[in-house]
């Protein structure tokens, strides 16, 4: 086990800032709520871009890129949406710097400053409807489906890495259609692509669901969101779309001229999902020895770790490692052989669990001899020996059953903290001692879920969609009656 | 020709902008200096992407991200550095906006004033070095090898789409390295491929050479530079490398234990190359009729466009099309097949010339007759006939042509324009009459360079690598004796 690594059941919080800084993923900047994403943590949200980008262009999206600084009055033209994001916003008030009187600091140029303040992106609707109204003229011009890859910030009290920062990076769709059907379709295609992303490339079990109208995305008349549950029994909203119904289209004025010849205004969506992935990830599956990575995410999925004394050794052994490897980088496998002298293998067995590699082969004298491998699996840390003519085979084998046994483990325990809770003593015993999602009644008015959240810290997360909910009830807290049960959960 | 397009002839500026906004490539946003690079702009930018990110993997590099905003005290560490860059930057004084007392407007929070000022990075130099403190200890984290791709904001009072915005899309790297001798490798090494990138993909000759130390980057203690010449005889620096010595290590206290047990400073490279790249594309290769692409970065390669009159025409036609489509899909190459019948086919050859795709395909009821098909080449404007038995085999050989046909056009082009000029009168001549690249002797002084600048309005835009030029001479403007020949032109 690493030196000094938290143990989850002593301090989640710690354990997990631990593991993302230790294992190389982020850390913190200089600059206050801003994090540094470190290679091996960049080479996996690449991972994370990639499939997404490709999940995007096979059903028709096209990449673009918007201003980063948006004037400031464009907030105020959707009366919703300000209220969200102005609140908390990265203000550009001057552009220039000088030189301070006595030489040696610099100070802003008081002489430079802007007509109108300029605010970062904390989500780029109104820039974007600004130039959709140029791009829009007829019905030929839809559907436009756009996508932006691209950094944005919100001002945060409290940080933390990849679960909430002030810059982060995402990805947020913006589409126009034609009709309200088509509009709603297309939010919950993309819905859909979030939680068919999560389970097949990130091993994580998501609950598909919409959000109530308090905790709609600012300007929304739909929010589709999907949640997903840490090992701390709280609830992480995971990516969400938006059916923003006309309310940009009026505040910027985009009309088009419809099949009938009529002057209408187009039907919005927006969705996106952002490094919070990240988080998500390290809290679905890692453990006390460190990362835990599904295998179509990780960017080393086989390390070869020589054992040895003697110079010999390493070089039969390098021999042997260095064939392997290129039969497995032949099928698509990303290998490291770690042939290093300066670190004993023992550190490199923990070095790379904290780094989460899904498969481990280590080759020594030994094995050499008998034409073995030791294969250490990182998912459920069993090692066994395997012939190494037979690793070829084996090894990809190996992957998916982690990829999948992955997504089984996370799914069991997803299920297992999925509990009904009929009074609101119950309510608040499953919160405080079990944890996870409670589905419990709700009677639909925005009184109760404040109240509910004032008392427990517990929010509804979502009214799920691929579960069936619906029966007769009564709200646990106020005691009306209610039609469906909700998920509620305490959640980051 | 596409109505209104102005002739190059006429006005190349205007042609410029036109043919940038009308291809699709970008366009002004409401934002000053902005642009909003549009989606087939952005697909073109993601294929120079994907090419030089392979080419910096290859290299050894890994991709990292760092924070967008920079404490204004980073600027004052580096005394160059903060000359260079700190004038024209966006900042960020205030995190908050609020509702105006009249609940109208929102305005900016007063009692939301940072204590430092953020800049936005217009180059990241200072908040990378400010983290490698905390990565490099020793020899062994050495060297350290990243790269960033990421937005930058530099103000700027004459904007140009692409050439010249206040933001723009970028890669920099940032390498840390135990030798002078290696850091100025590694700086060679970047500037080198940034010339094969410039070659082999955009089909765009460049000269390598090294910058006068009043052209280096601020901070820098050599800058590498690629040059390309435009159809209008001007200048375009495409990419720089900086050997930037030990001047960041020292700003920012980075120092190793070095193999022999002493506490060294580091030595620096950064490189970088922006979406500016993308104006050098449009300006290298393109006409009268709009966008002229090189194969390798058209993000539609070849355009099938079907001319008929009947219904049953087309479907006769589009079978025949869309089999071809799968043919050239399985070499890899992108195809569209333009059955749209909003549009006639003399509108369509337009737009796609308008756009630059490579090939363009036609087929009528009289190609159907006879098995032929009419093969359009965009560079030369060619048209053939060719039996749609040969199209398979045919297209790629052609698209590999036009490649290498556009590439030594404009070679040809290039070279026509280095001119040796020994008089100043010579050296103003061919800057007023016939433009491009003035090879003329610089007898090594700022004050020659700075007069010259601004006499003429050309700079030194290197001194050339590749070329020898070094031979004894005089100064043409001051007359004392010169070594070698430098690579004068007027630049954008």
């Amino acid at each position: 086990m690493p030196k000094n690594l938290p143990k989850r059941s002593e301090d989640y919080s710690k354990w997990y800032h631990e593991v993302v800084v230790r294992s190389g993923l982020a850390e913190n900047s200089g600059v206050r709520g801003m994090m540094v994403i470190k290679p091996y943590g960049y080479a996996i949200w690449e991972k994370m871009q990639s499939y997404l980008d490709r999940m995007f262009k096979e059903t028709g999206h096209q990449n673009a890129y918007f201003p980063l600084l948006i004037p400031k009055s464009y907030f105020a033209k959707e009366a919703q949406h300000v209220e969200g994001f102005a609140k908390e916003a990265a203000v550009v008030t001057h552009y220039r710097l000088r030189t301070t009187p006595d030489g040696k600091g610099i100070e802003v140029d008081p002489t430079a400053k802007l007509e109108e303040e300029l605010i970062i992106r904390p989500t780029s609707e109104t820039i974007i409807w600004d130039t959709y109204r140029r791009w829009i003229q007829s019905y030929r011009d839809l559907p436009l489906l756009i996508n932006q890859w691209a950094n944005v910030l919100r001002w945060e009290m409290r940080t933390r890495l990849f679960l909430r920062t002030a810059e982060f990076l995402w990805q947020e769709g913006h589409t126009a259609h034609e009709t309200k059907e088509e509009a709603i379709e297309e939010a919950e295609r993309m819905i859909d692509i979030y939680a068919r992303f999560a389970r097949e490339y990130m091993a994580m079990p998501v609950i598909k669901g919409i959000k109530t109208p308090s905790e709609r995305f600012a300007g929304a008349e739909e929010t589709y969101t999907i949640e997903a549950l840490m090992q701390d029994g709280k609830a992480l909203q995971s990516g969400t779309s938006h059916f923003l119904g006309q309310n940009f289209a009026k505040a910027f004025d985009v009309k088009y001229l419809s099949r009938e010849g009529k002057l209408e205004y187009v039907w919005a969506t927006s969705w996106g999902v952002s490094t919070r992935l990240m988080g998500a990830l390290v809290m679905t599956h890692s453990d006390d020895y460190g990362l835990v990575l599904p295998p179509k995410l990780a960017p080393i999925q086989v390390v070869i770790i020589p054992i040895f004394k003697k110079k010999e050794q390493l070089e039969a052994i390098s021999t042997e490692a260095r064939a392997l490897m290129e039969k497995l980088k032949a099928k698509g496998i990303s290998v490291r052989y770690d042939d290093s002298e300066h670190y004993k293998p023992g550190w490199k067995f923990n070095e790379y669990e904290l780094k989460g590699v899904p498969i481990r082969i280590a080759i020594g004298p030994r094995d050499m001899e008998k034409g073995t491998a030791e294969v250490a699996r990182r998912d459920t840390l069993e090692k066994e020996i395997v012939s190494r003519a037979d690793l070829e085979d084996y090894i990809p084998r190996l992957l998916d059953e982690i990829q999948e046994n992955l997504y089984n483990r996370a799914l069991a325990f997803r299920d297992a903290h999925i509990t009904k809770a009929d009074t609101f003593e119950e309510f608040k015993d499953i919160l405080e001692n079990k944890g996870g999602f409670v589905l419990a009644h709700w009677d639909g008015t925005p009184e109760t879920e404040a109240k509910i959240k004032e008392l427990t810290k517990a929010t509804i997360r979502c009214i799920p969609m691929d579960m069936d909910t619906r029966e007769e009830g009564v709200d646990p807290l106020s005691g009306k009656p209610s039609k469906q049960r909700v998920l509620y959960a305490r959640a980051y």
